[in-house]
This record gives C-alpha cells, sequence and structure tokens, in this order.
C-alpha cells in the first residue's frame, strides 16, 4: 500500500504528517461536521442558544440559522427551543441529536485511524 | 462499524454525503495537497512558472513562494528553474516530484475509498 519510493524525496525526520477534515453533506449543503457539534454540545450543557452561540464567539443569528439548518436537513428536529415560559424560554437537544453526535465520533475515530496509518506509510516510503 | 442507528434521525433518502480534505504537512506546515500538486502538473506541461502561475490564476509571486516552500521542504528540489539562456530560462519538475505527485495520486484514492465506505455506512445507518 503506497510503496512507491520516496527515499530521495523526504528528510529523514518523520516529521511528515497526513492532515485533513472530514464533514456530511445532505443534498451537496453542509450538514453536520465539528462546527455543528461543538454547538449542540453548548446547547446540551448551557440549554440555551444564545449562551451556546456566545461561547462559540458566534452571533446569535448565525448559531439559529445553523440550527434551522440542520432541523430541516434531520428527519426528526435536533434542537427543541420552548419559547416563552418563567424563563423566557430554552432550548434542549433532541435524543435523535444525541445518536448523530455518537455515530459523528465513531466517524472522527475512523478517520483519525487513517491518517494515523497514512502518516505513518508516508514517512516509511521516504525511508 | 457505525451501526448506532440513525433510523429516525436521517430523511430515507441516501442523499447524505461523507466528504473532506486532505493534506501533507511538514513540521506543522503546509506541503503537499491538490493545490501544489496542481501547480506541480501545470509547470510540467508549460516548462513555465509564470505560465503554470497564469493557468491557475495566481500571481507569479504566490507561485514561486509555493515551490519555493516546496524544495525547503523536500530532500531533493521538486522544480528546477533555468535562469536566462536563449528562451529566458524555464522550469521543470524533477523526477522526485513525479513520485511524491505518483504517491499522492494512491492517497487521494485510498481517502476516496475511504469516504465512499463512509458514505454507504452512514446513509445505511438511516434505513
Amino acid at each position: 500500500m503506497g510503496n512507491t519510493g520516496l527515499k530521495s524525496v523526504l528528510k529523514k525526520k518523520l516529521q511528515y504528517k497526513v492532515v485533513g477534515s472530514l464533514r456530511i453533506e445532505c443534498g451537496g449543503e453542509r450538514f453536520f461536521g465539528p462546527g455543528r457539534v461543538e454547538l449542540l454540545e453548548h446547547i446540551e450543557v448551557t440549554g440555551s442558544l444564545n449562551k451556546a452561540a456566545k461561547q462559540m464567539g458566534m452571533s446569535y443569528k448565525k448559531a439559529w440559522e445553523m440550527i434551522n439548518a440542520l432541523n430541516a436537513q434531520a428527519a426528526t428536529p435536533l434542537v427543541v427551543t420552548q419559547t416563552g415560559g418563567e424563563k423566557g424560554g430554552g432550548s434542549a437537544i433532541s435524543a435523535e441529536a444525541r445518536q448523530l453526535i455518537e455515530y459523528h465520533r465513531g466517524l472522527r475515530q475512523r478517520f483519525e485511524h487513517f491518517l494515523a496509518e497514512e502518516t505513518n506509510n508516508f514517512n516509511a516510503a521516504g525511508l
């Protein structure tokens, strides 16, 4: 796998690293990736879209749009917002959102594994 | 692998797609990725850094900096530039650059395979 020799190409210091990014698209548009995972996790902890947005240094409008898109792309709402009430409403993530976060965690792990393996391959090809 | 059910999360249309990007870093800095591959390939075809830059809609300065960084990060120069002469010099890629491009092609293929498999997994988890 990948054994084209790179002996005279790479410096012999094992300092090369294969890195990358991953996201899930839905109908060609961004659906789920690290940013949305982080936003959902902040909503889960704070119970508030406003606080979650602040913690991410993001405008409320942008956070609201992200959640709105997410909810439209999924079969079941991932974030449920209560308006009004004593505390002026709040937001919570659904059980489905937790399932998606869990799936995404596994996907990330498999990707990290792929990257680590390719980093090893690449450096080995230079030896 | 990734069998957390997403039955009530995903819309039943197999329209989700796992996508991503990949690059090779050297000492924490960008070393090799699709942009540099493209630049090397244009240099190979045109024999000129200036023409290659133009074809990519990139300034000569930026292209020169990319090549300069590449050459410094590799054990052997990947692009050799002749100054002067009848045609006012020209650029060519080295055999080592071709080896690296070839290795990168294999890496991309393995990544595409990973993405296709994960796309299938993800959509299957929603069924």
